[in-house]
């Protein structure tokens, strides 16, 4: 994190921004706006992205959108417009040390409390000990926050699924952070030996699982924009000569619209239900998670969408099923998202890609955006 | 195992029985037969089962069928028959510590060679290693075989299944035990984000292997006699959030007659293609272990049917699904099972049981069977 937040300081310093490290280790590079002639303070737009990303990922997740932005206002050679603009680099969206996401964009909304700097990680350091390691002073993590001054956030993100590559897209833009449901759910039979239990005597948890799976993907696949996974299972006691007396799967399921996804939820738990009833099993669920779609704004949506029309871009509006720092961001000031084709939907892998005509379109549809922005 | 050999070798002593261990381990206790008229030594007729179990297991696995072949020798009451008994408590047949089983049962049959004594534990000792640790030769190995006097081998053991239980019976005699074949499948697909991938460009390996194993449980239950279990699972890389692009299932089978095996074995590996094939996944198929069938002495058995129907009880033959000791023996002599319901079809755990009035009825049967062997 050091030496990017030093790479991005020295290309941020070199188109004229000021830059400093907030208490949240977000980097932000200022550059202001032309002098006004009224007394009122140039309102503040942001553009930005992640720096962190997984273990064994690839190059262009988060940082991309960073170095889009710095990208952007080295494209204004010099020239002031009527807004300030700020990039900002966000510390860590994917929660992989701490488990909790987004640790950096909650700090610009304002929405880091204590129990979250308490947190920690698997080596017991807590999130306010690792932010005083970095030389960074974590009771000063509200300075942090935007201030009335912010007028609107725009984010530059690879798309990590291949919806934009399969329709040869460069670009798309987010009108819905899709929302989340996440459970466990956990079918409980009996052990029994795979050898001397009758198929008619058995209570298979995993095979009452396996029926259960097969339902997910039916619903999903039937209702459209629905996406449902079941990414991890456990069987126990896990022996290829007993039969599984207990079964834990995890229900992923996403959807723009909040209603759909709550009804598809409650529809599958009911179906573990009716296919545990059958098979003789219980049925534990655990709701793990519940976060409502996001909605992008619309006037800077549409604002987009007229910038790709000018740029001769076919406008293409999509929702997005990743959670991303725009989602945080949203809370406090207008937020909008422009995707960027993720060739083969590749991410989070070593050979996740960008294509360079998709990079160069991006800068184009944000240059006009900004004037636009500028212009009020 | 020291406990259990001083506390058996003390009660065959009390019947009047020599006793040694043999180089595998084996505890035997030999009541010679009647002062023979003639030149020609007795034949030896084997009882017995093993002494070891699984770990968290019941008080009945194995050691019954060493206790009740103890009790039968004492119900002669110190009277000698025209035929030496030889009660054996085998060694290891659980294989457990080597993952390899029936070490006891292969020294009777004379099929312990280097490879099994070179085996070693989770603490790397090697199979002659800890046969030295208790005091025996490994070299000696050979000294264990049964001899050319040997008749037959008989072998009392709980179902460890729910059959006669679910019929109301104390007691089964065993006509075949059950072939086995054991393989792995590995569904391999593409991992992919759970949020930002549409259901219809998923390549969900973890969905693939869910089908099969509904595949799998409808072939077992519509083949009569058929048991299949998919007991293991594994899904990569097993997170809420990632589609699985890698999902390894284990497949245990097991009938009475090979063919209807061998052929449902094939069926459902060429199912689990198809479904591999329809979803853009690939298959790996690696087999672990094929058994054949081994069919119970038809002499034996019969006998064991007219014991039970003049002890006036109902005579009830089925084929037993998990493997045991006389499975091995069969190789040497003829050999017989005489099954005692399980309650609840549960072993290997510590609420296994046994019915009293079913351990007095095989004592029944097995004293009616040992006089009409005797008989010749």
């Amino acid at each position: 994190m050091r030496d990017v937040h030093a790479q991005l300081t020295e290309w941020m310093h070199r188109v004229g921004m000021d830059v400093r490290i907030d208490a949240a280790g977000n980097l932000r590079g200022v550059y202001s706006a032309s002098p006004s002639s009224s007394d009122a303070p140039a309102r503040r737009f942001f553009i930005g992205s992640h720096l962190d990303t997984v273990p064994h990922a690839g190059a262009f997740d988060g940082v991309l959108g960073v170095v889009l932005a710095v990208a952007l206002v080295d494209l204004l050679g010099g020239r002031r417009l009527g807004l300030t603009i700020e990039v900002i680099g966000f510390s860590d969206e994917e929660g992989t040390r701490f488990g909790v996401p987004f640790i950096g964009s909650r700090a610009l909304v304002g929405a880091v409390d204590h129990e979250l700097l308490e947190r920690r990680d698997a080596g017991n350091r807590r999130v306010s000990d690792v932010i005083r390691d970095y030389g960074l002073d974590p009771t000063r993590i509200a300075d942090a926050a935007a201030g009335d001054d912010a007028m609107g956030y725009l984010e530059f993100h690879i798309e990590q699924g291949p919806v934009l590559d399969d329709l040869g897209l460069s670009l798309g833009i987010v009108d819905v952070i899709a929302g989340q449901s996440r459970c466990d759910v956990v079918f409980v039979g009996a052990a029994g030996h795979a050898g001397t239990t009758p198929m008619a005597a058995r209570r298979d948890a995993l095979a009452g699982a396996a029926e259960w799976i097969g339902v997910v993907e039916r619903e999903a696949r039937t209702t459209p924009g629905l996406v449902a996974t079941v990414g991890r299972i456990e069987a126990q006691p896990g022996a290829a000569n007993v039969i599984a007396g207990h079964c834990r799967a995890t229900l992923d399921i996403r959807h723009a619209a909040d209603d759909v996804r709550v009804g598809a939820t409650s529809r599958l738990l009911g179906c573990a239900r009716d296919i545990a009833s059958r098979r003789g099993l219980q049925i534990i669920s655990e709701a793990q998670h519940d976060q409502a779609a996001v909605a992008m704004d619309s006037g800077m949506v549409a604002r987009l969408a007229d910038a790709m029309s000018r740029t001769d871009h076919p406008v293409h509006r999509m929702p997005c099923g990743a959670g991303h720092d725009a989602m945080i961001v949203a809370r406090r000031m207008p937020a909008a998202m422009l995707l960027l084709r993720s060739p083969g939907g590749i991410s989070h892998r070593p050979d996740e890609s960008v294509v360079e005509e998709d990079v160069a379109a991006a800068l184009g549809v944000g240059l006009e955006c900004l004037e636009e922005f500028a212009r009020g």
